[in-house]
């Protein structure tokens, strides 16, 4: 099955040398991204003009690029500011009339990729040392006020003219959803009637005022804006994080067949026989190099590294250009005992800037892998390598499914015990046992044992387990069944289901302000005919169903 | 303005001798609540009929009817067995026909009620020593077993028949949406895995499996089940709390004029004269009575009770039957002396089970107030009485409006620093001053002290303040630009400002749960003229759209 979706297949790779939309500079320990976005550089140019540093997620495409490759290839950078290079305007946000010409589901996907691409940025500041600061030299609007929310500090311009806000509500009927209501009053914890206030007007916040109420963290005149900015990026950056020589990313690439079915070094991705079905298979490592003296000589081979971006690439081309795929089949291939020997490797050298990263990266995958809405099942079968970082992929899947036979087995390595949190703040083991909290910590004593599919069953960590006789048809109905139910329904459930536990910054962004926008981006006061999403920009105003729900 | 909704006018007002669906018995220290359904008794009657005890919103006033009056007409009552009086059915959960035919506004009101009522018993069992206890003497399907799931413990009849069964997904294509979801991983804390399968699973899971996976506490056979039940009610029961002598609670009523005004005791509910607003005031006691050496002799006439006894029932006339009213201004009236002596005398009781009962009432008021889909504004006028526990009723509005004049004031009393958390867990102080955590402790200081509007600003307890010279014009102004904003975006919007902080069980379901059902109840593939909810009991099958979202 070729791409599946009613939008321009979306390609997940770029460059700074191809970047249209930002300008990304390096100079000692500090690093400045510039928003200037090219109008006409839209993904559907016809439908759309990106005006007034407004963006698609080609844009964010960018700004994730960024982010990644300023950790990977710029390490030794401890500040990053966010700015614009468009005078007097920092950033309008999401392109209104490319929201109003999308699809539901290519709005609710693009929202779901920017919040992650804030949350990388997060990351980065709290993680890696690099620490990002908005310097909002225009009006921030809208999605332009929550990017900067994304940031650890925001200074915004005092010229009487520019202003933080979040115009969604007032002007078009929808939520400023990706981040911003919950970061209002849960990151910057902005008093709850403020922030009523400051998402109905328009006009948004300025001046002082805007420091008062913590929407910002300081104004300065246009005249000595750049200097307090620059002043303030030396003072976080000190000398940088000297000693971190960065590696090169080239960028991923697949083999893609007339199909749709890609072929990564380490990965693959193939869809049917099934209709609906996809199967994603990460291969083990076929060797296990000796770390070298600097570990970031393995540059981006790394096997860490190199799979787990292409299973991220993988995830968003079936997030956004396989809408038809309800269900993948998640499974592993080769030697887990060299999984287990990098696990080990990345275990023992979290001091080390490049180790660190890669370990980071995996862990944004692997929660990109929770928050991806599809069903994924495990299918542990002969051959497979479900071990550790691996077993990861296993248990962020809604089921476990295990064949038993001499020789197929799953093991347990330290880096499933504390290294990769979901975005409740809970390991995979934590969430999986939450009704027994003494568990987890009694399975570390299984770390590096070869688990077969009767102990796995004893011990909690597949769903049930077949043998060669049951293995074919029992597959077989899950995946028919599975795939026959309503997609909306399943969505919804998983969404429920898979973040038990405690709630944070972050799955309160993508489980209610995420929920409540995309019931919204249904409603027909939002995307009815005459509703505010559809006539922004023109001449008639939108009639609103003034009915309570 | 008279009710504007496009279903029959909702009454909340029951009593068991009128009861179509509920017995309600009470034997000692034990009551049994036994669903006994009409099934021609529906609200709707033309449009669906009640079989195998499902219901509607009118078999939900009765349970709400029913777990209030034990708590205050039987406080000696300690078990609570909640249980069928049909051979073979618990309950089959929310009417089917009855959702397909409703208005989506009316669903997801009725879910809202639906899942406060079972707050309510989570309440009871937690903080009034009346436990319940749910016997399954037969099939608990969808909300027949959300329901159960309310409850302290579970135990189902084995008669290889009888199973518990979430069917939402598989079979009507929406969520176990009245809590269910979230109560099986968070609550019941099910393997993720298993809360994966059991909710896909049509028949449900009986026997041994659902003890197993901790759906229920246990199973007994049919020919034990009787006296297993018996003997577990009265292990919890003990005695019971001998000595608590109950009170009667007499309907709440209001004059109702041509265009719909309520007029309480209390409490006023008026219409206009601006579209889509109304004023609710509630009024402070005009004297304030000795506390009798048994509380309970008051009654229900105290203060303290009826009052919010009639703020509860015009919130819920105004959720239900006035569809068209977006704004709501709070108002209060009278000698705030009198709320904060009332205050005192609750705060100094709390020992008392009557006056612990009266408390947990306003507790649970105030908390249905945060959770109406209408946007508050408090205005603080003259004569206003916006003291202790009625501050809290300006606290829960999104705004607070203050009228600048001498001897205008609100204040504090023992009851704002911990007897009303909301869903959050938090006090409405905690939630509003979440960026100065020690701002609420500081407060105390003020108890009992008259807040002028100079020192309501200085303290951060209200949103803005105006004079003589720019009351009127200003309040016009907010309360125009309100009332013509999509009310959708405003529902999203104060979803997601109302409740900052940490999360609980009961923010997850009405934030998270509630918003995925919403959206799911918006998708053709659940209510379109193809979709699984409409097609539900007709010969066709639904058919999906199977894009992924």
């Amino acid at each position: 099955m070729a791409a599946d979706q009613p939008h321009p297949t979306v390609s997940f790779q770029t460059h700074p040398d191809r970047y249209k939309h930002l300008m990304l500079s390096v100079d000692g320990p500090i690093a400045r991204i510039s928003l200037n976005v090219l109008e006409e550089g839209g993904l559907r140019p016809d439908d759309y003009t990106l005006k007034l540093n407004s963006y698609d997620v080609g844009v964010d495409i960018e700004l994730a690029d960024a982010v990644q490759r300023l950790r990977f290839e710029h390490p030794e950078v401890a500040c990053v500011i966010l700015t614009s290079a468009i005078s007097g305007v920092f950033c309008s946000g999401a392109n209104i009339f490319m929201l109003g010409t999308s699809a539901h589901a290519f709005k609710v996907n693009f929202c779901k990729y920017t919040n992650e691409t804030r949350l990388y940025i997060e990351d980065a500041s709290e993680n890696s040392g690099q620490r990002y600061i908005a310097a909002l030299n225009g009006v921030a609007s809208g999605g332009g006020y929550e990017l900067p929310l994304a940031c650890e500090e925001i200074y915004l311009v005092d010229d009487r003219r520019s202003a933080v806000a979040l115009p969604e509500v007032p002007f078009l009927g929808v939520l400023p959803g990706t981040g911003g209501l919950t970061r209002v009053v849960d990151k910057r914890k902005v008093r709850r009637d403020r922030a009523d206030i400051f998402s109905t007007l328009a006009e948004g916040i300025k001046g002082k005022r805007a420091v008062k109420w913590n929407l910002v963290d300081g104004v300065y005149p246009l005249s000595k804006f750049d200097d307090a900015i620059q002043a303030r990026a030396s003072e976080i950056a000190g000398d940088g994080h000297t000693g971190n020589v960065g590696i090169t990313l080239p960028n991923i690439t697949a083999d893609v067949d007339e199909d749709g079915n890609r072929t990564y070094e380490h990965v693959t991705l193939t869809f049917g026989p099934e209709p609906r079905v996809a199967t994603l298979t990460v291969k083990a490592p076929t060797s296990v190099p000796d770390l070298p003296a600097n570990p970031a000589d393995l540059g981006d081979t790394w096997w860490a590294l190199k799979a787990f971006r292409e299973l991220d690439d993988a995830l968003l081309h079936l997030r956004f250009n396989h809408l038809g795929t309800g269900l993948v089949l998640l499974k592993t291939e080769g030697d887990a005992a060299n999984v287990l020997a990098t696990d080990a490797q990345l275990l023992a050298n979290q001091d080390n800037w490049y180790v660190r990263e890669v370990t980071l990266n995996m862990k944004r995958v692997l929660k990109r892998l929770d928050l991806t809405a599809k069903t994924f099942f495990a299918l542990i079968e002969e051959g497979s390598a479900f071990a550790g970082s691996l077993l990861e992929v296993a248990l962020a899947a809604d089921r476990q499914y295990m064949f038993e036979e001499d020789g197929n087995a799953i093991g347990l390595s330290g880096l499933n015990f504390g290294t990769f949190p979901m975005s409740n703040g809970l390991t995979r083991l934590e969430t999986r046992f939450l009704g027994e909290p003494e568990h987890p910590a009694k399975l570390k004593d299984a770390i590096g044992e070869s688990i077969d599919a009767d102990d796995a069953m004893d011990l909690g960590l597949v769903t049930d387990a077949y043998d060669d006789i049951d293995w074919e048809d029992e597959m077989r109905l899950v995946i028919e069944e599975r795939a026959s139910m309503s997609p909306d329904a399943l969505t919804g459930m998983e969404a429920n289901l898979r973040f038990a536990g405690p709630e944070t910054m972050e799955t309160k962004i993508f489980g209610r302000l995420t929920a409540w926008q995309n019931w919204i981006f249904q409603r027909p006061n939002a995307v009815g005919p005459k509703g505010a999403l559809t006539l922004y920009g023109r001449p008639e105003t939108a009639e609103y169903d003034f009915n309570r729900t």
